[in-house]
């Protein structure tokens, strides 16, 4: 039986081969899923982003028990943690120990902690290809996790079908998040740990941040098209995840957000801007490699060494290199 | 006077205008920067990064302002504020009003505002041409405060040469510092509103991380040469910002690791890394450029459609757009 037909037979070991495979960037895990693409489609995105000490994991455990116990166990849920990995941590640490102890054993949930490469956007790389993947496996549910609110969390987060941004109180004010460039990608805002001090105020300047925006919201091009109905307006909705508060409420809100999604392009929209993402990220690799391989050995190392003795700046050394290739 | 001839006479206006020219990503800003190109070297490079709600703008502010009370009126400073724009804020916010009225009119102080495209690592593409134009138009320190915690804004730090780290109290404990990736990227650790309470327990946990994580941190490898003297130990100084305090310390350090930096190698190896960083990612925008451009016209939206439809997984239709050209 081939990698394939395993993974489509639901072989959970067969499933984590193939994405081992992605994350090497391994043409042959390439191969597999371009035999598999037709079966993507159906899987509901689900990106969560915030920044560290929201309580994010927590609430996203919470999240995926109470999916499967609003939609049912036959609900199949997959979490992907794109989780830089430190040199200080030596693999796991004790937020995914503690996560593997409360899902272990479930067999309709799936994890994936994705390390990072050290490299520029070296996370966001490889993820799309996973979430792929984790749809055409027919997993129902792909949440994905990302540590963080910086700009490369957050375009992976947003091009998600329902993009979740999580706050939590004492963690600045609604120009920060602003400032963060958060508010613009939330479909449904969570402030956790809402049993501490200073929650209503957080969830205040939110709401209030929200409303500043939202003139501005209404021209995201996606949102643009004429007579579409009504525009989502993200809910801002309080939780305490180490204790289950408000996740009903979360859930339903996804429930709403995925409702508004069927009834508008917008779903077409954002499975567009993903692919395109997608083949432009790949097309950008494969020609580098490309051209690098065509290289003389020692070519660009010398080239980055008249850099550094200034002889040359770094777009003459680039142009350089490609002059010589056209030859 | 042509613009590289005002700008080495140190015109701030036509400073300004190739900084445009960069950001847009104009062959001319390139040009100019390249004539200019062996006149840098000699700023030292401060990367400052850290979650929002730490303070970070307003330490950043009076960081500059100590810098020119320690080492002399003399010494020009240019901040580079790497602000991922939102559409709710439609400009300059709150933060960088606030900014401009503390320094404005200060000579020495040049404040450049960047503005993400909203692309994926958008924002770090253009920001190596932007320091290297600003080292070149003789400013001694180049401060890039980046916003946010993620990869790109970690990477955008740690290609500094003396890169500082903010946190402050609330924002979560050591584990959540590993996990954002930032303890390793460290040269100075501040943590800011430490008039606040849990700022105790904030530093403690910081040097319990830092320990922890020191038999890791001696195999980075710009840090593994033989013989090469002692190793940087990370400080971890309270600061609070509004008021000044702690100011003094944070440039006394920064003083300590630009001699460490000198009498190692590792001055050298964070420039060549870099520049690396800068060469590649130009090779791969170049690349992608003039393939797009040989591009008839229409055929990557082709490809698109099939993709939405299924019929090609993404990595098939870029096989297929990389084949068709090579024949």
């Amino acid at each position: 039986m081939s990698l394939q037909d395993k993974i489509q037979s639901g072989d959970r070991l067969a499933l984590s081969r193939l994405l081992s495979l992605l994350e090497d960037e391994d043409p042959k895990g390439l191969d597999i899923l371009s035999a598999l693409y037709s079966n993507t489609g159906s899987a509901h995105l689900i990106g969560i982003t915030g920044s560290p000490g929201t309580g994010k994991s927590t609430l996203v455990n919470q999240l995926a028990l109470e999916l499967r116990k609003v939609h049912g166990e036959t609900l199949r849920i997959a979490i992907v943690a794109v989780d830089p990995s430190s040199p200080f941590s030596g693999g796991a640490i004790l937020g995914d120990r503690i996560r593997m102890r409360d899902l272990a054993g479930d067999q309709g949930i799936f994890i994936r902690s994705m390390a990072s490469r050290g490299t520029l956007g070296g996370l966001a790389k490889t993820t799309p290809s996973i979430v792929d993947a984790l749809d055409a496996a027919g997993y129902d549910v792909v949440l994905i996790e990302t540590v963080g609110a910086g700009q490369a969390e957050v375009d992976i987060a947003s091009t998600a079908h329902t993009t979740i941004v999580i706050d939590a109180p004492g963690l600045g004010d609604g120009i920060q998040a602003i400032k963060a460039g958060i508010l613009e990608i939330a479909d449904i805002l969570v402030v956790n740990k809402s049993d501490l001090q200073g929650a209503e105020h957080t969830l205040k300047s939110l709401k209030a941040a929200l409303e500043l925006g939202y003139p501005n919201r209404k021209t995201r091009p996606e949102q643009s098209g004429e007579g579409q109905g009504p525009l989502w307006r993200p809910p801002v909705l309080p939780t305490i995840a180490t204790i289950g508060d408000g996740l009903a409420e979360v859930v339903d809100a996804i429930s709403k957000h995925r409702d508004y999604l069927d009834n508008s392009r917008e779903r077409a929209s954002k499975d567009a801007e993903r692919m395109r993402f997608e083949i432009e990220s790949l097309l950008r690799r494969r020609l580098a490699q490309d051209f690098l391989i065509r290289q003389p050995e020692g070519r660009v190392e010398e080239m980055l060494q008249k850099v550094q003795a200034r002889e040359l700046s770094p777009y003459q050394a680039v142009e350089q290199l490609l002059s010589e290739v056209e030859k």
